[in-house]
């Protein structure tokens, strides 16, 4: 938890970075659930599917959790995930950017 | 609830209508999946198919439901929604076969 301030053109940016990342990230699983269809075709893939999205469902509610006080963390994880680049945070003043970055950093090293 | 006697010919015909009638509706689900991914393409789709999916999901559960106790009544519904046919049924005696057309003209009448 974090107690910083967010000025309101910060505020605006960070919510188009969010709404990036989160648009992004849907069109990726799109992807997948095309691939899904392509594979099989016998209609048992729809369970498949099913299964699919309700674990993304579960993952993206839990992920995009647009509080301020968790938003350099939310926004260090996509980061690392690859859905949010530091282009899309352009409007976030450099201390933010910079503790974004770094998270960021512990993020893939756990994941690694 | 009926208390019929199925030989065993008539429950591996009946086992073979049960199985193409859910492959058939499967695969129309299928369908209306690619027609959901046709018409919208921002990624907002995905929680429409989820949803969709997750309702299907739980309409089958409770309509395939393979009981000889209540498998005249199933196939009669099925019969009705069109997934299944009378040629489905020919291994079936022709009692069954008549039941199972009544039901299902009951079953076209409460749904029209």
């Amino acid at each position: 938890m974090l107690d910083l301030k967010w000025s309101p053109n910060e505020k605006k940016a960070a919510h188009a970075a969010f709404e990036s990342a989160l648009s992004r990230e849907r069109l990726s699983i799109r992807r997948h659930v095309e691939v899904l269809l392509r594979d099989t075709n016998d209609g048992t893939e729809i369970w498949a599917i099913r299964d699919y999205l309700n674990e993304k469902a579960r993952e993206l509610d839990q992920k995009y959790d647009y509080r301020y006080s968790v938003l350099i963390s939310v926004f260090a994880r996509l980061m690392a995930e690859g859905w949010l680049t530091l282009e899309d945070l352009a409007g976030l003043d450099i201390a933010k950017c910079e503790l974004i970055r770094e998270h960021s950093a512990a993020w893939r090293q756990a994941d690694a």
